[in-house]
């Protein structure tokens, strides 16, 4: 019997090589637009959790030091606090007025006031001022699923997601940082999302997130990944803020933000999420083409 | 003053293109080595399963067609009974043999059943008599994690994965069909899998199976891919069986089941798991030069 | 604090790899066009060099044979000079009809007869009798700069820069083979020029060559390239003397000059530069898609 | 007479497309380095532009604010000087101390005092205090060109070129910003001292540089980049403050800045130049392989 | 004279490396359609030489197995009676019911009844029951040329060619497996028909086939590939019998033999070959952008 | 029943598109090396056919233009007469010398006398005196098939090839120009050959010529090409004329020949045969790779 076959493959074990080499690439649709939620979908500053912070230590006559507020950014809520205990200028403030440094009791107690201000200061700054309607529109229209990664604590996120869904940003599934181990740029939440979107594949999901390392994050998960560089991390204003701005001073720093998230690695970047449609589109011609993330 | 990177960099919203396109790759170790359990790390044949359903039926009279075994082999425990009694001639039996079929209640009842069967088949199954001392040495030395995905229910692998720590086989992290919403060859277990890890990217990751559908779930995951063709389940018997094959016969189910799990997009294929050092070695050289899975 | 970007990367001096890697790609449009000039921009058959050596050389009874003519094309005047009186029989006939041969001084009367020559051969050769005029009005309204890099001497080309303007050729900088100290292949001419244009970036820049060494000159300089296969060096006819052959003639001529260019590596062969906007188009278009020279 | 060529090869202005593509690479030997100098090749903490320039205002009781300092680095030195002077919170210390601005002629002379203390500070810094020896004997032996770009006008580097040719250091052709109209990351002092070496292509350039204009600058002239994360810009500190930190602060530092190199698109980044032979040999190894910068 | 090409290149025989590196590729239009016969051309279910074995032995009172009668389908007549010879069961049978085997003088005249079934089955089969002359007339108007690669004795083909002309499926050339020494996967018949139709380039044709081997077959003559998936071996219905089938039976099969055909390495796959313009259409253009096959 | 493979997979008839893609690579070893006759394998100076031409046509007294015996060497030996026959000088000279033109019949008198003129100057010419010992032994080792296309008749090729058998140059099979329909660079011998040696792939096959037209005609099949540059048509001296030359004169030739057959596409470039054994391991290591010719 002419089993060919058996005369064109062999195994690879050591005795005898591979004739032929295959390689599988996924070319199908997006299945899912997994969005970070402070900067990127609401709080167009990203202010909101450094104002709850800062109100917070206020009540103690305490003035936290403005690239503090940034560096806590990715941390839950308990974590942040502890962070902040550990930096010496403010172990000084606080022993200056309160006394002794809070115990663990005490931390609890302080994560549950920070907490409240925080739900105060995300409800004030919902709203990201610009058109995302028909972007959820064609979302919606192309059939993805819609996730999202936040930071926030499980309490407040679920406060907000109803709100979102009122005004037609309808999510399907999203993660806390309090849900898993590592905060980013390690893959954890974003993976965890795309698990239980139940999609097929990590290169059908795209992230959009305002912060470097939120676009690390999607770039170790194996996905497409679109920064925002006017909302966000990185200008830090409210809209009212950039609105006065000059356009040369937007200019500048809309080119800055623009490099460092390319430099991180971001497929795309572009003002806010209300321009991410022409990249939705893209991603899609280049999928068919089998380009990967 | 002369801002040449407002110069040399444009935002994309629609109105200036970027002139720059940057892009990242992971081009570190290998952080992580995913085995699936049936067929590769343990059971030659993949064969405990359907030995232990095979068992359960004939204790009501009921002869389960060979096709039907290896069709449930990715579903969890309960499922796999829900199956079958969807199977009209496995319900023609039963009704000729038991009356009606089982309510909720007595599949329940069944399934423990079958549990304790797949308890006894599997450990009589444990031990994959090749030497897999040496590449387990190999993997800790690098300081691979290793992590094992498994379709057996939680309390079976629980009795399992201490009895394979003996044999020198320690695992770090293991995630039951259970545990997730999908089997394979969506991505579920295997990404699951990976963030209990604690990886920084799915390109860091290896996934090790013998089956077709576990192949595609390390793509789809994004990760590197080999495949077992000797031990699991295209192949099907016992090492004993196995050995009283001619070297023809071997030969062609080499071939075959090689070709099987390249042409289903294994980055390698060998023999069985005691043949994948010079694989994970040609993966770190490879993820050097920049190259993905 | 969780500094996870010292986890993620490691610096390379022999100590810890590199996790990640970056590449930069320019993607942006299109800045510089850098022509030729003999053959390409004037003088459809590239002859005027040629024809002014010839009847400098006639003067004195010399004939030179016609392979020398091209095998000079790429030298600075004096140089050719210098070249000619190396050659055996052209030594021969210079003795037998002038005596002695000419010495440093006699050379440098000889080199201003022959600029004076040139002048009036260029002047003649000015036009390429084809369009244009559409080429360039595209150039203009793409904001593209436009350059030349020529082999005649510095006081011949400051003549005829003046007169292509009024043809609507408008040269923003040209560089003269006098200015360098490398002829064609090396890339000075080329570099030189798109340094004064202040281009962004090589992989930014065309140059357009109907000449072999001039298409090497731009891929050395990590430019695009275009190569003219009916006017210039190869075809050596003058508008005319092409016109009055036949299809076939042509046909034969057009494919190996054709094919001669692009297996020097030209990226477009068109027949003159009337040709060249859907060139440019297309290179517009692979910028975008991150393809380089 | 079958002539094939005629038949496999059209020409492409419209009429009929061409049936073959050709495509050139360079894959021969790296032929020139190209260092730049502050940072790079000598002032180990790049200080000490900033040290003459706070000296020389000094003398007037004018305190420089340090981020001004970096922003002036990439300037030929009057157009350091005049950007100061557009800065408010200078105008106004000068005004206060000196009563009105200096006029033009007296910016000349300010610029010949900084020039002074340029050569002053210079000099005490020209050491880069590691290994260079065994790489430039390296760069000898392997026969590459060694070029330098220098911000210091040309009076300085005049100065500073022969001491490191006592040094072991030597130089085959220098650049200063003071020669060409673009600042860094415009590619044109790269590409000035490439022609003025007489390299056959820029892929065979590699440009060493301590700061991100200057690995831009590399890219931008299609060159190979290594970057140094350790001496230079970034790190901002001498030899002295640096073996002063601890492990874990020269750690972050050396993350910081290596992360930084690499997402502006270096090729390779290491500590200091005493670390670049690895780099060159991997650069021969990857043009004989084909690949380009 | 400065000779800068044997500058820049040089020869390689162990002495000096060339620095220069040309790839050349194809990128003309596609050349020819080469079609497998049948399964792919005529007899939609891929049965009628199945058939013609079936009945030429039910006259001798012997039934074949059905997987028997798809292992024999790419050998020549002669040699599928061998193979069937030399199965035991079939053996038996005959011995049972006629006594002793065939020899070779009885085995060439059961062929020459084989061949007289074949021609009635075959000319039972011709149509196949779908639109083939807008893709017929498509490939007439792009001016390929149509190649048929058949499995049938010359006797057949030379019988079944004019019958397909008629239905306006005009063949340039086809090739009878008895005319190679191999049969497929081994690229003999493909390359010998690609010969026969003076073809410039393998990379201009396109295989057309419904079966994995005709798939591996035009691969391995470095050709484009299209499979189909309902029409053929894998779906081995007739068309009366596919359309009995429900939806989701439908899907079914589609989906597997798709599968199958893309795993083999098919560059598409399609139901029939009404729907291979598109393809053909995708090819050229990958073709033209450089792309092989 | 969860059947995963009909949602992750989808044919793509315009209906609905597939989700992943199969990209097949040869990745085995080399399975034949084909060779050209006159200039690569025998005869170093390409010579023998030219000399027998000369000599025939001189017994007719007429002397044949030297570029004309080139423009021949690719056609069958009746078309070259043919050739001759149609070039205005040479009929002149025969009517002149001879009377009237050869008519059919008396043309099939002289191409058998040109035959046995040209045993005589091919026997004269077989030996190519480079040491081809080592690597036919190399060749033999690796297995590899040895196949020859050459434009000589069948006849005169029955003549040579035993001899070269008795110097160590078995070849298992030849193709003459003489049985295909067009000449190259159509890939019609090099096919042919290779179906007859029962390669498996094209990309297995490795063509070696000295002339363009030939390393066309590889690449064109789809092979690996290697130019030998010395030994054949650019040089087109006899080893003792090449002997004779001046280093200066051997350097220009050799650039000039490499130069040219690396711009045809040629991956591999040689002085003669002797040298081409690194080559083949060099194209072992890039198939295994999983690069293509």
């Amino acid at each position: 019997m002419p089993d060919n076959t058996s005369d064109c493959v062999r195994h690879v074990n050591g005795r005898a090589p591979m004739h032929l080499n295959y390689h599988r690439k996924y070319c199908g649709k997006i299945q899912a637009v997994i969005f970070d939620m402070t900067g990127t979908l609401v709080d167009f500053g990203a202010k909101a959790n450094g104002q709850a912070l800062q109100q917070l230590f206020n009540q103690y006559q305490i003035q936290l030091p403005p690239d503090t507020l940034l560096a806590v950014a990715d941390l839950p809520d308990l974590a942040q606090l502890k962070y902040l205990f550990a930096i010496e200028s403010i172990k000084d403030q606080w022993q200056q007025h309160q006394g002794s440094l809070p115990d663990e009791k005490q931390l609890e107690q302080l994560n549950i006031q920070l907490r409240t201000q925080q739900i105060v200061c995300a409800s004030q700054q919902l709203s990201l001022p610009v058109d995302s309607k028909t972007v959820f529109q064609f979302i919606r229209k192309q059939g993805y699923k819609v996730g999202v990664c936040t930071h926030y604590c499980r309490d407040i996120a679920s406060d907000l997601i109803p709100q979102l869904a009122e005004e037609g940003i309808k999510i399907d599934h999203w993660v806390s940082a309090a849900d898993v181990s590592q905060p980013r740029p390690a893959p954890h939440l974003a993976l965890t999302c795309a698990v239980a979107l139940d999609i097929l594949s990590v290169s059908a999901c795209v992230k959009v997130d305002d912060s470097l390392k939120g676009i690390e994050e999607g770039l170790n998960a194996g996905m497409w990944t679109i920064g925002t560089a006017i909302s966000g991390e990185y200008n830090n204003r409210s809209i009212n803020e950039w609105n006065q701005l000059s356009n040369t001073e937007r200019d500048k720093i809309r080119s800055e933000a623009t490099l460092s998230l390319y430099r991180a690695g971001a497929h795309y970047v572009v003002d806010t999420i209300s321009d991410i449609q022409s990249c939705l589109e893209d991603i899609e011609a280049r999928l068919k083409r089998g380009e990967r993330p």
